[in-house]
């Protein structure tokens, strides 16, 4: 058995991965770390786990946390992760980040996030289905919500050559923004309502930018728009993908199917995906329409933000690094409608 | 292995049966009937199953389904179960009746229903935490979603012979209403509404009648009043107990405690149960406030209608029939939030 | 023109009232007060006023308010209200306060709520359809929400004295918690959930509890259970009452047309009220089913909570109070669907 | 007094046209037509018109509705409209369209909508602040609601000769789609989810085309993709606008400001608009940021789909053409939260 324990655990990223590793059958949940909440049940935050985790929620210094858990899960705010994860690192130990701090190239994340980096250091990104690479790691750090519904639905075509310029209209249910409330999470602001936010300004850009960049050095167009929407949970991408190349409705369908076989958890669809079909699960569907008169492809991916965007990723990045199936306790449905 | 049968597959019931029984380990799901959509894959409807499950619905008669199933679970409308079922029933084919038909004594049913009963047969009602004789059982009539929630609110108080009257007032989500639109599920009619619908007629009233009567046999005064809410799904039953002695917190909580000690699926709370903390799993969360000066005692009960209400609440009396503990494959908290 | 202010203007009651006021054709909009808020313009807060008012909110003591408005709304929080209405009472400007502190009597104000009535002084209770005495007073105390619905959907049986137990249960829309974010109104709490809350002890019983009182003195089992919905305005209201004589349909419509005949806000309908027919409203909608088995008669009203249960009302009672027709420049129907 | 009349008056545009009419100091509604509501009572349909108006349905022939009507609003679907509106087009009868039929250029109309017209005559387009000349007009077709808020939201930049390529991704309420269910407005899939649809091929993307490019003869490119949100009114929609020229904030606020001033019904805002504010009302809010490094303008325009989007604006081009000012009767605020 594998010993797990999640830094920061009090969020819903932090509740996600215990819900999720209760049903994993090679891992024991060891530790729950909250500064804030330590001496609590785990299960007065997360009511759903009543009966299923009797924990209590821990005040631990990385020294203690590596010395009870094989697996740590860092789900701590970006800014807090960069103090942590170092002293974290070893050989024995693996580590995978949830926060923003690890997945830019440090001059990036700096000139992005408007911080120097305590710990500039390089870690391998952890979208399993673009990094083989993952299976050798001891330390990744975990995409961004937005970065990974928008980045698998590009990635066929910008790793084709095929992309020219790349405009992801996100919609994403309020999660995305934490446990505490907010003006942005008041039900009578979020209710019957859109609300976009960042029109051009959002740091997931630069996660998306690249990772699309890494495939295609010639791409630089990539804009980012975001939005939430009255959902609690899931993220719908509209990649409006502009390509220098006439494509069929097959040629696109050929080189998505390629590019994603033996990729378990992305499903191609015939139709267009929607929330409900991923929701609670660590699919990305992706569908597409071929817009010939003005060279566009739209493609749509749909994921749900705190599993394939976050938590559920997080263990199929776990798998990989420790030899498992990457599907191993992550393989299930939606729960639909 | 369990080869187990779906007849009537194609709604809501039907999708979450599989949902479910995709994780039983003693399940294999061996067919899914549909007359209307014979011959079209499963997941073509229940689009989250992508990826799951190949089969196609078939349209089968009871002949056929006994030869391939040790199990069948019947998820059609009132009225069409009573005339596949008597074909069904044998000494080695295990069923499980998720519609009204079996659930009431005759002359009640046919009262209520306003139909004759073509297959005049008891049944044993299939409320696992009210009747350990399921155990015995080749045959079992689920209980109603409303029932469900609104008979284990009340059924400690009942048993002790305290409860004097019950009014239920319940507020469901919609998809008790089933997979066809209808005006009550249009969206711009459901959205920022709740809608109060067969104020003192409802035939869920006879169910919970019927097993709190069974419990108390001079409890006469049981009301119940439905509501749909704003929600895909779950049931918050607000039952107003009124009781024959003066009760403390304390004793209320004796009662139900010592009454669901070792039945797992309802967890008797400290606080007040909502619907999130059970959203797809089997749990009944129950919670309560005395209220002395009035004589009441106000007990919460909150299910998820497609899972304890119906189709997670049909598995576990598989699970009693067939020897199994009952929480096997279903032992999943609630996706939350 | 009639110059009305409005103290403590920044929340949802603020809002709608300089919404509702910006209609009425004797109304001008004097001042918008908030201490948090001073120097800042109206329509930074309330964004749908964009346009139509160019007031700023200031910090005003009573005696400035008095001096430029004939009509003062109070919308402050209960407890604060009894330190700024004595100063605002004279006979030339009139008070409207939609606060809690004046409509209790003082005794059961301060065992209620727990504290010290500065000000104990009695005022009308502003229910316009059950106080034709408003129309001579220059201080009213605005309903509450709650006991807005509850009372109007049993009052005319109280009346009668046909009425010997009322059960109310109450689903509100979650503006009534206020503008601010709590944990109760996160949108990922409060979406496809219904949360009950002070399931017997919520201060709005003592409201409605006097109301009914006051109209059958022998009545004194009434109880009152609320919940949160979905939904951002509006109350429904299910209202279980005990008769103690046999009463038919006929017999309860007529008891109910003839008591609210000449109360133009009241609609008696022969189906079942829903919130979208009185959304943004000055209506309460009624229907009603008899359930003659129990002894019970089940009534359901619906009242837009921002309007009929709280600014509209206070409008109400200033066109009362004021001279005016009761339905003058709130006579606007709902914004449904 | 105007004698308006509404054929199909059953739906939602009908019953927001009576809503908003019912307001108007001019008008006097006169007829509603169903055929097959004949006789019934128009409030029966639209609940919350009850105690408003006394009106049932008729089923009228044109002649009969051009000797009781001055204005006739026509609310049928396409292909039928063009079936009625030669009948009633008279010099002393002033026709609105809102259905599709006269939008288009007739040979775009048969093209997109895949008939053949049966009445090819050119009509004003009624997007008031883009045609000056509907003043002096007896018949307007009246906008799409997704033009109304995709071609505000660029029409500047298009006028002033600067807009290279306009990419706009709608979010849009439910009641779009129409007061029928349907398997996308039934609420278990619309609430929690986005839908989007027809990614490329929306024929609402002719109507943007012909406008823009009516403004600017060099502009071609110009995409649209529609998506459902879970909300019963709106349109948000977010214009991806690519611009031949380095344009900054101010000059962006400059521009958009400049062509709307004297246009009471459109808000250039410097935040980022959303549904709240607009909602029941007639008014289109915009607003922007710009991205410099991708030559990118996001405009967001927010309207009502049900006013601004189709009724209001009916109501403000028949102002319009009854030498009325504009925004009599329909200068309200939205009803927010």
């Amino acid at each position: 058995m594998i010993n797990a324990g999640i830094v920061g655990a009090s969020g819903y990223t932090g509740g996600e991965l215990m819900r999720l590793l209760l049903n994993h059958p090679n891992v024991n949940i060891e530790a729950a770390t909250s500064r804030r909440l330590a001496g609590e049940a785990v299960s007065d935050t997360h009511k759903h786990l009543r009966g299923f985790i009797d924990l209590k929620f821990e005040d631990l210094d990385p020294e203690e946390i590596k010395e009870r858990c094989d697996v740590v899960f860092v789900a701590v705010p970006h800014g807090t992760a960069m103090n942590i994860v170092p002293e974290l690192i070893d050989n024995d130990v693996k580590v995978i980040d949830l926060s923003a701090d690890y997945r830019l190239k440090t001059d990036i994340f700096e000139q992005v996030y408007g911080m120097e980096h305590a710990d500039p250091r390089d870690a391998v990104f952890g979208l399993v289905e673009l990094h083989p690479e993952i299976k050798d790691q001891s330390f990744i750090a975990n995409p961004g919500c937005y970065p990974t519904g928008a980045t698998l639905s590009a990635a066929p075509l910008a790793d084709a050559g095929l992309l020219n310029m790349a405009i992801f209209d996100s919609k994403s249910g309020i999660t995305g923004a934490g446990i505490n409330p907010t003006p942005a999470s008041h039900y009578p602001n979020m209710a019957e309502n859109v609300q976009a936010y960042k029109l051009t300004t959002h740091r997931h850009r630069a996660e998306i930018f690249q990772e699309l960049n890494r495939l295609d050095a010639n791409l630089t167009n990539v804009s980012f728009t975001p939005h939430v929407v009255p959902s609690i949970r899931g993220i719908l991408t509209t990649a409006h993908l502009f390509v220098n190349d006439d494509l069929s409705v097959e040629d696109v369908r050929g080189i998505y199917s390629e590019f994603y076989k033996n990729k378990p958890f992305v499903r191609v669809l015939d139709d267009i995906p929607s929330l409900g079909a991923v929701r609670g699960s660590n699919f990305c569907d992706i569908g597409f329409e071929v817009d010939a008169n003005n060279g566009r492809i739209v493609v749509i991916s749909a994921i749900d933000n705190l599993v394939k965007g976050a938590s559920g990723q997080a263990i199929q990045n776990m798998n990989v690094m420790c030899g498992l199936d990457e599907t191993t306790g992550i393989w299930t449905p939606a729960t639909s409608p």
